[in-house]
């Protein structure tokens, strides 16, 4: 993806003003903000609620239980393959909202940008978060501006705030999981972390490693449609991969995990990276998969919906909750020993999102 | 306010790990990371949908229309006479509900730590976070932690993104401003900024100039209860100060504004403070007031209740809105000459918030 200029979301004047990049003004609660707000973040995110231009917005929710989600993202390089930080942070916080078993309706958008940053960086990382949001189905209603001086950040971190409905019924979590639940992921693992490692490390591959970033909503949809109540808890399998995320649901339920590692689903040239870079793909940070706990009697027919859908074509049975070892992830390795899987002190990957 | 270590609200074991400072770990989704959530946030934080720890927090809201504003502050100092980033981040998100006429419910936090932080200053502010939110009635039921690398930030960035909910019949908003509306201030205006350049300039005077970081939520309903529909527009004063806010109610109500530049309240050290800098008053952050503009008929009403309330004491009517210069803010001078008030283009003091 290159960084030429791309400013199809801009509207006059912003930039006419003779500013190639960002200067503190930009964040200063004065006419350069509010030029960004008018002739950047609104033509591109253009919704009622926004054009209001009200300290906070006021939308209208359907009656039900709200589900609210945070999430920083301070990723580097800020555009990797497949994706930038701009659509990282959208479909991020959509994410989190879809596995807690909410309808994803509105985000809210937190800038901190950094003296010099780029217009037009900021006007494709906009561009890719509008098209993500639109993707998603979800509105930016608010948002926010600051500048710091150059030297005090890294070109762009972004804040995405979300609010969903949870459907009457519906009541998944991490500690709902079950013993005998099916473990289900929704395809390959690790290629997000790796996309962005290749970059950072200079790594050539045959194929290029792209980022799985993806709104996960619409497939999350699809298996509760299938699997119901049997869905007893969902979790996308970001920062720690998919060892800590199965090791947060082990501790937050109390079942114990078999995984099954054959049965883990890794792009070659993804395994090839780790390799080389002497990682573990369990470990390695996804942007688009889901992991979710069935009970057994539906497991199959929400298998069968995910690889339905193009999110979910390579989703895969890896494991299963046990009523022994409560909160250990254990794997069964490929020559039939057991090892247990830990959550890991720090991370193998620092500023993957 | 001293940075002494302050450990009141952590809970064992994360202190006696030998980490004097933030390292990258505490933002990898690992162990480091859920040893901050869970020996620091959560006792600091406590509440149900907090401890369920999933990627999001499920709550319940009261019918109605839901106000949804988001904000990040990078103030530095961190910490300076009367607040600290921690309890500025909690008021301005909740101040920015409460000006939209809504109950503030809930709270997300997101923080974005350098490398070397110290966890005793964390401590602090998350401290006089978990204090204003308690003073605020709001829940911090979400959030997020990244690490950036030492000479990537500022020590701590916070964002915070909150919801609540807008009344029956409530209905307030920048462009509901009318010819005729009274426009009224909390009180003296200007402390804020002040408070923080005078730390940065070394500026001393025979008093300290504090910060007048505050909820304004129960000024707020005071001012609703005593003024009904009649109050058509609120907003607090933060970047860009009077000037930028009444500019921008100017703008979206189409009114004209006349202010009374003597019946300005401004303390005497701010305008000291001010004038050694060069710098307006009224162009000064204030992060604990609020303006109304308010039907003629009920004016007297909404400043009598603001008086009465802590944080009104100094309340006054500074103007009128006016139904020709459509737009535009001018000021009545103390020698009777008028002036324009225009929005500045970019900004008199970087990162006040």
């Amino acid at each position: 993806m290159s960084e030429q200029p791309h400013l199809s979301n801009w509207s006059c004047p912003l930039p006419l003003r003779d500013y190639p990049g960002i200067v503190l003004g930009h964040g200063g609660g004065g006419k350069l903000s509010s030029e960004l707000v008018e002739h950047l973040f609104l033509p591109a995110f253009k919704n009622e609620a926004l054009a209001n231009l009200g300290d906070a917005s006021v939308v209208s929710v359907p009656p039900g239980r709200l589900a609210i989600s945070t999430d920083s993202f301070v990723v580097q390089p800020l555009f990797f393959p497949g994706g930038c930080i701009g659509d990282l942070a959208v479909n991020g916080t959509v994410n989190d909202l879809a596995v807690g078993g909410a309808r994803p309706l509105y985000l809210t958008v937190g800038f901190i940008l950094e003296e010099g940053f780029p217009l037009s960086s900021l006007a494709m990382i906009v561009d890719r978060m509008a098209a993500a949001a639109g993707n998603a189905g979800v509105q930016v209603v608010t948002g926010d501006t600051k500048v710091v001086e150059r030297g005090h950040g890294d070109g762009c971190y972004i804040n995405t705030s979300g609010i969903g409905v949870v459907p009457h019924g519906v009541d998944v979590g991490p500690a709902k999981a079950s013993p005998d639940d099916v473990v289900l992921v929704s395809g390959t693992i690790g290629d997000h972390g790796m996309a962005v490692m290749s970059v950072r490390e200079g790594l050539q591959f045959e194929t290029l490693i792209e980022s799985d970033t993806a709104s996960l909503h619409d497939l999350i949809e699809q298996m509760m449609a299938a699997g119901g109540s049997a869905v007893h808890a969902m979790r996308d399998p970001t920062r720690g991969g998919v060892a800590s995320s199965l090791n947060e649901i082990a501790k937050s339920s109390g079942v114990g995990i078999v995984l099954d590692e054959k049965a883990l689903p890794v792009r070659p040239d993804v395994q090839a990276a780790c390799d080389i870079l002497g990682m573990d793909p369990i470990y390695v940070a996804n942007e688009g998969k889901v992991l979710a706990f069935v009970s057994p009697d539906a497991a199959s027919q929400v298998l069968e919906a995910m690889r339905k859908h193009p999110l979910g074509m390579n989703a895969s049975i890896i494991g299963r909750a046990v009523n022994h070892h409560a909160g250990i992830v254990a794997a069964r390795t490929a020559i039939g020993a057991s090892r247990v899987i830990p959550m890991q002190i720090g991370e193998q990957l620092p500023r993957i999102c």
